[in-house]
């Protein structure tokens, strides 16, 4: 019999799930939309009968415990609180509310500090005691390793690397306040730039046929690709800005590595480069040559899925010490 | 016999020593000049003996340890590297140099990180997991505690706040970089401010009748009492600033308490009342009412050798686990 675990990754819109074991193959997956349950009693129902029913069907396998990624999760408690982007208001009891519906451990975080745990599982941390992971999405998330443990902090909700202020008084940003890294270092903040730069730069461009509610940082590196001008300036300005916050990240924790992961990252080299060049040139000199700057090594078809298992199987670990 | 470690803090001008027992009470304590010893065999010779001598002349004590605090001293290495303060150039072997002369461990990290765990073992950090010391003095120094252990990241080096970045092409450093948390948020910090605002401002104040030479802190705060406009509107300023690192710093680890320590914290309400403020407004909404700001709980006249020997015990006590 086979032991595996369940990675879930509940987001605004989509909820993905599968069955990964030790190794990190997926050997099954499924999904549901998250908005068709505005009650959380029939998201959990529907939820966990689809994970047994996975599991029914995968044969001589024995489900051990579920890893489960989720906006605003609070690792200490198993809530996920005051989500914006969710439609279950207040505090939601996730963790308590599936082990009513089945007997295995549950263990619930927010979807960056799951990245971090599948680049240490799974990924290319493995081996790692000290390093970061960001993920470049529509936001920035940050997930924290220190000592081989992610940072929960007092509350539960450190590593909120994405509301720290790298530009007083600067972009508005979705949590109320204002220059927050996310809102320069994320695809939405590409996209920003690049309308910023229209409006200082007399280059052509492509991108200024395209309306800017359609405006992607897909468009924009592939404008980068063909030498737009404007496109080539806004990537250089956002990987500054992301060099930015990983240089006061390591005078923080001096990580060994930083992984850049999600959406922002697909760029690839078009990205890396700069951000490694801005960051060698203005990090602290005593840390220079100490951390690598590297693209997530997890598997981005299935990282959301196995992030989250990855949670779990680390759970299982710690706890055979 | 009465166990008993010897807390060593080295400086650029003086190292003082002095016996401490569990409790936190200095036995007995002494001070050498760094500044006679310019080869670091005859500085580890001398201050090996004076130890020694400190501890036969105190009656039926075990000495069982020594911690020190030094600059740019790497923890995993017990080494002192670079340090732009001191006389002994290149990679110091100061532990291993101690170890050839007197044969109990030795353990060796940077003041901030020293003051840290003091606070923990002797001070108002006790019994908490994760916090932050903030040494406001010249420059700035931290330590970070995560999970009950000091975060020295993988090369040794972490806890640089006071070379995280916080305004982008701000005031010159020492470090060769612009703009660290340390131009702004310590006693030198508050004396530049002072001179800024001075060329700011219209107001008279008896701080334009001294030489900024002869600026300090300590008279920053004296006419800031007697309602100087400069004066107060610098530790304003200064208290802005300081509350900014704070908020980020609350964003990456979560503490449930930032400590200030050292000279410019010696400004108490003054100084702190503000920050407070500040760093209450601007923190994330996620992070609201988690955290407190309070002033070292450790005895400030003896709290370099209390920081260092509180590292010698923190080992001990860790290692009976």
């Amino acid at each position: 019999m086979k032991e595996v675990v369940a990675g879930i990754d509940i987001g605004g819109t989509n909820t993905v799930f599968g069955l990964v074991d030790r190794n990190g193959d997926v050997l099954a997956e499924n999904r549901l939309h998250t908005t068709d349950y505005p009650e959380i009693e029939d998201f959990v129902a529907t939820l966990v009968s689809a994970v047994k029913k996975l599991a029914e069907s995968n044969g001589d396998i024995k489900l051990t415990g579920i890893g489960i990624g989720a906006p605003n999760a609070n690792y200490y408690k198993g809530t996920i609180e005051l989500a914006p982007n969710l439609a279950w208001k207040g505090i939601v009891p996730l963790a308590a509310l599936i082990r009513k519906k089945i007997d295995i451990p549950v263990v619930v975080t927010n979807d960056a500090n799951a990245a971090a745990v599948g680049e240490m599982i799974f990924g290319g941390a493995k081996g790692m005691k000290d390093f970061i992971v960001l993920t470049l999405g529509t936001g920035l998330g940050s997930g924290i390793v220190i000592n081989g443990r992610v940072v929960y902090g007092h509350t539960g909700f450190a590593g909120e690397l994405g509301h720290t202020t790298i530009v007083p008084g600067g972009r508005d940003c979705g949590c109320g306040r204002h220059g927050c890294y996310e809102t320069y270092a994320s695809a939405s903040g590409l996209v920003k730039t690049v309308l910023y730069l229209m409006s200082e730069m007399r280059e052509p461009s492509v991108l200024r046929d395209i309306p800017p509610s359609e405006l992607t940082a897909k468009r924009v590196s592939e404008a980068a690709l063909k030498k737009d001008k404007i496109a080539l300036e806004a990537i250089d300005y956002t990987a500054e800005r992301i060099a930015f916050g990983i240089i006061n990240a390591i005078g923080f924790s001096s990580p060994e590595a930083i992984f850049l992961f999600g959406g922002l990252a697909q760029a690839g080299d078009l990205l890396l480069k700069p951000v490694r060049e801005y960051t060698d040139q203005g990090v602290q000199p005593i840390f220079r040559g100490t951390y690598k700057i590297l693209l997530s090594g997890v598997p981005q078809s299935n990282a959301a899925i196995l992030g989250s298992a990855a949670l779990a199987w680390n759970e299982f670990i710690r706890e055979s010490h």
